[in-house]
């Protein structure tokens, strides 16, 4: 396990395997890694020769200063972490070695995909920060594929957009939201919760699985997404919202006669918090969340 | 000489190359070529093993409709001529290949370096399609150098920004302007001047010439300036700007003690056109332009 510190060094370890013909993997995170991420650095680890993971907690994408500020850091376990998943190596640069002094330009995706749910709760610049990182990040390791969580829906939505629109040679896998026994999805953010708030958060999950039994009992979209807000209801969570969504296109969606997203977004406590599920039709088979995604 | 449609078969042809080890030069290009094109394109052929020169009239780029209507499109002759000067490969996409239904990415460079002059008098969109289309094709043909032409010295700017900020692998390469036997610094727009406006048309680098003369005598930046806007006024031809900046920053200067840029911008009858010179101290030897700028 190599912990590299700037581009320089990351594209002189790369190049010399990838010129060997061996094929590389990458998974960008913010570090704090949990299951969710070892479940990507494992497929990474299965699919790939070397396995590149990202740790870097990007200031670009924080809309809440505080919430940066609050964003756990913990490299040491973080580096021993993805050893243990299979990583080779673990660049985690300065923010100074991504954005040094003078720099100016931004990737920025446009329309419904970056400018609905999350795009219009934590405003523009959220996903023109990841974007922009995501699109550094790629252009910096070239990796044959990069691996990203479902949990993340509309991040996934707006990378597969960059990489499709920027031309970049990058395969975009998908790894399904790993959950806790209880259901809540697997983040971060969950360790901030105190233990009142860590049962009051069960209530996003709840709502997804409720969204999807009201579909299953032949409810229509608008109905199933009240099935959902009721969940969130009984436990006193004000959603940011409740929406039922194109996988592809997140535009929003008023039949559910094919697989869509519901998603939702909450703060629980001092902690936001977002979830999604793939909500199938009425008699048709569950869908793999990570089978989903634009193209 | 092959001529490509899309970036698939770009990539196929281009990636054979470059894993047998060979040198890929790019020079990107709206066609329309002339003179300066040429040397660009020569340079490249000298310092490369397989040059890419690419003819792409980029819609996003253009702040004026009827700019982008009027501008010439004269692919056969482009063709022959990149040919004639070493081309390999001529890349000449439609809109629709590199702006497919559902594009939504746009590579943004904020600050004085995009915001200033052409990006002030053209509007926010025009260097924005600059540095999206030079950022797709520099993603796409992966070229270990790309020419650019001094004559567009900010266009030089905010490509050198884009490469250094997004990390692009590639070598900016930038061929000095090249002019008529009067002067005239080559453009595909000067097809469009008739006779008179061609002869008003002088009045440009007249200008920038005149403020080189002013420092030469021991003028002050700001009496250089008003040298060129004597010329330009002689010819009645309004400037929408003509400028002393930092040739990295582009930011204003206000005391010629350093090689700085002079840059002219005006519309001659309906035609409008740019200009610049790399303006030196009193005292120094002339700089190449094409040794300026950014890193």
């Amino acid at each position: 396990m190599r912990i590299v510190r700037s581009v320089a060094e990351l594209r002189a370890v790369v190049g010399s395997r990838r010129a060997a013909g061996e094929r590389v993997g990458l998974v960008p995170t913010m570090g704090a890694l949990h299951e969710g991420h070892l479940s990507l650095i494992r497929a990474a680890r299965a699919g790939s020769d070397l396995v590149v993971v990202s740790v870097f907690v990007n200031p670009t994408q924080f809309d809440d200063p505080a919430d940066l500020a609050a964003y756990p850091r913990t490299e040491a376990e973080d580096v021993a972490l993805a050893a243990s998943a299979g990583a080779d190596v673990v660049f985690a640069p300065e923010a100074g070695e991504l954005y040094p002094d003078g720099y100016a330009t931004t990737v920025t995706v446009t329309g419904p995909v970056a400018e609905t749910l999350e795009g219009a709760k934590r405003g523009r610049g959220h996903f023109d920060g990841v974007a922009t990182v995501v699109a550094k990040l790629l252009i910096a390791v070239a990796p044959d594929a990069a691996w990203f969580g479902a949990k993340d829906a509309q991040q996934v939505v707006v990378v597969r957009r960059v990489v499709a629109d920027l031309g970049l040679p990058v395969r975009i896998e998908v790894g399904p939201t790993v959950r806790e026994d209880d259901g809540l999805a697997m983040s971060s953010r969950n360790t901030r919760l105190d233990p009142e708030d860590r049962v009051r958060a069960l209530a996003l999950s709840r709502a997804l699985r409720a969204v999807q039994a009201a579909v299953d009992a032949g409810a229509g979209a608008r109905a199933a997404r009240d099935a959902g807000l009721g969940e969130l209801a009984a436990e006193g969570v004000q959603p940011e919202y409740l929406a039922l969504a194109d996988p592809d296109t997140l535009e929003p969606v008023t039949v559910v006669d094919r697989p869509v997203l519901a998603l939702v977004a909450a703060r629980v406590g001092p902690v936001r918090l977002i979830d999604n599920l793939t909500v199938t039709p009425a008699g048709t088979p569950a869908v793999d969340p990570a089978s989903t995604g634009a193209r």
